[in-house]
This record gives C-alpha cells, structure tokens and sequence, in this order.
C-alpha cells in the first residue's frame, strides 16, 4: 500500500508531519509518499533512522497559506503539496492521500477538481469519530457543507452507514439525526424535513433524532448533521473537555498533599486522557469522493499523524471507496443489460 | 417580593419542587406562592418546617402533561398551574414566574398569551448561564425558537447585554456570535447575515465570531445564536461532562488503592462537579416577555428550584424587564413628545 502525505501541510510541519510519517511506516509497514518541498522534507528526514523504511519525497515547490481562499489556492497553487498529492491519487499512483494543511482547499481541490465526487453523490461530507460511554461513533458532516439540502443528509447518512459498517465493523450500524430533542416532532426545517426522508430510506437502520446526551452515551454508530451543527458539535465538546481537564487540575494541585495523591493517580488520568485525545482517532475521511482523502487536525503532531495514515490505510484495506460507489451505482443497471441482452434479437432490432 | 412557582412542574414535582421553594423562602427572604392542587401541595408542605414562612398556595386544578402540544395546552388548560401562575405575573399579583415543567407550554403561554412581548420584540429567547474557565458566560437563545430572522439574533445580542450588565454585573459586555470558525467569513447563510447586522448595529460590544473553545475559554459574556444551535451546543456540553466524569469515575475505582485515593481526593472533585453543576446556575430567564418568567430544567431537584428562584429575585432586584423594555422603547419618543409640546401653539393649530 502507497499513501501520500502533505508534508507541508499543519500547525507543526513538517516536523511533525515527517515525524508521524517515519513512525507510522515503521508501525504499518506502509510506503509513504512524503509529499512537499524536496530539501525541507530532506532535511526531516535525516533527523530520524529511516533504514529499510519506504519513505520517498514527491516534490511540490508550492504551499497553500493557511489564509489563502479555498477555489483560488485550488486555482492558482496547481504544485502545491495538496494538489500534487491529489493527482497521485488520481492517476492512481497512490491509494490514499492525507493532508493536517488548509482543509478548505483540500476538500475543495478533491471535490471540486479531482479526484472528484463518486458519480451520484451531490456533496462530499467530512466524518470523524467521537468518544463516547459505549466507544466511537461517527459524526457526518462536521465542517464540508455550511448549507445542505435534506437530501445531501440521506447521503451522509448512507455513506457514514457503509463507514461504520465495513471500516469500523459495525453490523447493521444504528443512524440518528442531530437535532434538538428526541422527539420526531423535534428540529428546525431542515431537520424535520431530513428526518421524514432518512424514515423512508431503505436499507438505513435509522433510529430516530438524537440530542448530545445520546450521542456521548453511545446510543448510535452514526450520528448524521449539517456541516455547520456538525462543526459547532465536535468543537462544543472539546471546549468542554478542555474546561473541564482544566478545572480538574486547578482543584488537584491546589496544595501538596492533594497533589502527591494526583500523581499516584496520574496512570488512570492518562487512560481518560487518552479515551478523549483526537490525535488518537486520527483524520477525519471525506466520505464521497472518488477516492480516500483524508482530513486532519491542523493541530496534530507526530501521534495524530501516525493515527491519520492509520485511517487512511483502515478505509484502503476495507474498500471503503469501492463501498460507497457501490451505494450509488446499484445492480440494477446490470440487470437491465442482462435483461436487455436476454431478450431475443427481433425485439431489439427496429420495427 | 412574591413569587409564583409551579408547583406541579418538572420530573421531580411536586416533593423536590416544593422542598426548593421551602429552602429559597427561608435562604432569600422571599414570599414563593406554590401554584398547583391545592391538596397535594398542602401535603407536601406539611413534611417541612415552615414556621415564620411565607408560602401561600394558589390552587390550580389541571397540570398539563410532557406530550401535549403547547398551543394546545395553552388553549385548553387555562386553570393549570402553568396558566394561572403567568395570569397572577400579568395582573401583577406576583413579580416573577417560574416553572420547570412544560417548557414549550409554558413559553407559548408567557409568548403569546399573557403577560406576551415586550413592545418591539420579534421573538423572546431563552437565555441559560454556562461554565467557562473564566466564570459563566450568558447563551441566547437555547431553545425558543429553532426558526429564525438575522433580525430576531439582533435582538438576543441585545437583550443578553442587557441582562449580562444588569443582572449579571459586567460593563460593556462582549458579545459573540456562534460559529463555525472565528474568522468573519465562517457561518451559514443565517450567521454571515446576522454578523453584518452585528457589525453595523450601535450600543453592542459585539467581538466577532465564536466557537466552541473561545466560548469554554471565556472569550466573551453573551454568545448569541438561535435556538435550534443553541440547544445543540448546550446538551452537547452536558453529555461531555457526563461522558468524561463516568470515565474518570470507572477508572479512579479501578482499584482498592485508586479507590482510597480518590476518596480522599473527593473535596477537590467535588469542587470541580459544583463548578459545572446546572442546578447551581438555576433557570432560564426568558428575555422579551412583559415579566420575569423563569424556565427551569425538568431534571432539577430543591436545589436547583432555589438556585431557579435565586435567578428570578435577582431579575426582580435588577429591573431586568425595565430594562430591557427601554432598549425598545426608547427616550426618543419622549422628546418627540417634549419637542411637540414646547411647540407655539399656532404652529400645531390646523390652517
């Protein structure tokens, strides 16, 4: 398996980008394709013990500024790292390309130019997982469409369905819609409007609206939102955690004695901790497109890469590109050929 | 002051509800009339010490029911203790109401029944306190209306700056708008207009965007956004803290020794579970009505219902209606009318 990385791309590269490269080739026994400027990506790399590892540099003179407009960086930067690496994955010289730079332009370069959205899909939609009493669960769209149609829900739903199902092995995984009660009467147009269609979705497993309570205690697989709410979700839930990590500290060393109980306690600390690190999870896949892109934190280190090419490599392994086409391309056109094929030559020969 | 309390509102009424009002009336100083069935309000009542007291009863036969539909509540149960208590606010027998039952009924109710808008208010919202690292921070609106106008999220900046300076005490509060991003170009069709409007509307120390994590942080006093996203963002807190605290919780009992430490850490956690706990914080005023009306959380126990009547005196105290009541109405109609008088009375004189 080949995946290309933007080694530019993110709060800490290429450092860290390079770093989480050199562990995660080492761990997954991947080649990674470290994707940037060849002398800076270099220069990384002889900090680190890279032998019988499979770490080549695609070089790509450009980079896309964190500020920069997302159609213009697509546009004008066409040797970026983000767009170089989206063309491997085009041309097929890579399986998966993941990139902690400027999300906006690398959703927009793959959706928008190539590799493009799988044929019947009308947005692209980003999915992360989110800790919760009972595991993961996987939250689509947390920040690819600001405004969606109902439509482009039962999507997400149906994609984030066939995520949860064959890359995270869930069987027949249970789909809720974020909304503001539990009640089907509950939400605002879209919601409502949302929630009458994914009723009438078949082969969906969905069990109605869920609100956060239900979400942190696991009581779905897949929790389907706009972009938007999806957004204000992940981030309302990390503000959180910080502020309560942070209260916690406060209290735990505001005297000696508390604080050499703390320390004795710091492995089950660290277990919490890590039941709630993003850089665990890793990226975040863009479900849609024609082939595994996947997003990631800006703020990632060496460790949230790592857990990115991990993801990446989990959706390569599970097809989970060849699943979602599957979803909008059904059998039925084959069975129409066949029907077509089947029948005897005066029928189809005119008049 | 007198105080009208729904005696049958909430999962914990009438006992919890009742035993709050006994503690608030003995803590504050307040007169609290339990509105409610009149014999089994009384039986409650005999359960506590109530000497020197004062808490009269006024009967109310119906209680309207979680699954009825406000408008219909609001039609067909007027001798309910939801009804009968805002009639008391509107004739003025009481300065404040307060009700942790139905909350869809009881904002219907207060709304568009009686004691209604303040004059010039679209749409009243519903404001909550919420945690931060740098003390609580006012969110309007967390559930009255998911359907909204960038006009209507004008209004709530600016009724929560009212309420955040007079009530909570802060001078010039910062406000935010909640978002999907910090930068102004972030945010759906509906926040990218209200931003505008933000921008361009006098009197307000309006800051910019938030998020999630600038909202945790402290960043600003009132973070304005509309209903719908609002009660997104607040249960989504709730089940993280729910989420983290049973984590910690399994893994601080993971052994005899962790268990003993923990223990005698439980002061420290103690203080951190207070700072975060909704019934320290009290109800829900409802900004824009013609009254202090109090929605209060279905779950609290007594010591939410004190904390939920401590909010209402405090409003009283503050002249939160008064207030809020001259950002609508404001002096200049006055001086028109100074200006009309001080007119010669031949230039009013008709030709």
């Amino acid at each position: 398996m080949k995946i290309a990385l933007d080694a530019m791309g993110g709060d800490y590269a290429p450092s860290e980008v390079v770093a989480g490269a050199v562990a995660a080739a080492r761990e997954y026994g991947v080649e990674i394709v470290l994707v940037g400027r060849e002398d800076v990506v270099r220069a990384e790399l002889l900090k680190h013990n890279i032998a019988g590892l499979n770490l080549p540099i695609k070089h790509a003179p450009d980079v896309i500024e964190m500020d920069e407009k997302p159609a213009q960086a697509v546009k004008h930067k066409k040797e970026s790292s983000v767009m170089v690496g989206l063309k491997m994955l085009t041309n097929g010289e890579v399986d998966a390309f993941i990139s902690a730079g400027h999300s906006g332009a690398t959703m927009a370069g793959a959706t928008l130019g190539s590799p493009g959205r799988i044929k019947g899909v009308d947005r692209p939609g980003l999915a992360t997982v989110f800790p919760t009493k009972k595991g993961l669960t996987l939250v689509v769209d947390v920040g690819a469409n600001t405004e969606v149609r109902p439509e482009y829900l039962i999507q997400f739903a149906q994609m984030g369905a066939v995520y949860a199902e064959k890359v995270m092995g869930r069987p027949n995984p249970k789909v809720g819609l974020l909304s503001n009660g539990e009640e089907d009467s509950k939400g605002n147009e879209l919601v409502l409007a949302t929630h009458k269609l994914l009723r009438q979705t078949p082969g969906l497993n969905f069990t109605g609206n869920v609100e956060g309570k239900d979400i942190t205690d696991g009581a779905v697989d897949v929790v389907v939102t706009d972009g938007f709410t999806g957004n204000i979700f992940l981030k309302t839930a990390e503000g959180t955690v910080s502020v309560l990590l942070s209260l916690l500290k406060q209290e735990l060393t505001a005297n000696l004695f508390y604080k050499l109980l703390a320390l004795a306690l710091k492995p089950a600390f660290n277990k919490v901790r890590k039941a709630l690190d993003y850089e665990e999870f890793g990226g975040a896949p863009l479900l849609g497109v024609n082939g595994v892109v996947i997003i990631t934190h800006g703020k990632m280190k060496a460790k949230g890469i790592k857990n990115s090419i991990r993801v990446a490599k989990e959706a390569v392994d599970s097809q989970m590109v060849e699943n979602i086409r599957s979803l909008f391309q059904p059998p039925a056109s084959k069975e129409n050929e066949k029907v077509i094929k089947e029948q005897p030559e005066t029928a189809l020969s005119a008049e």
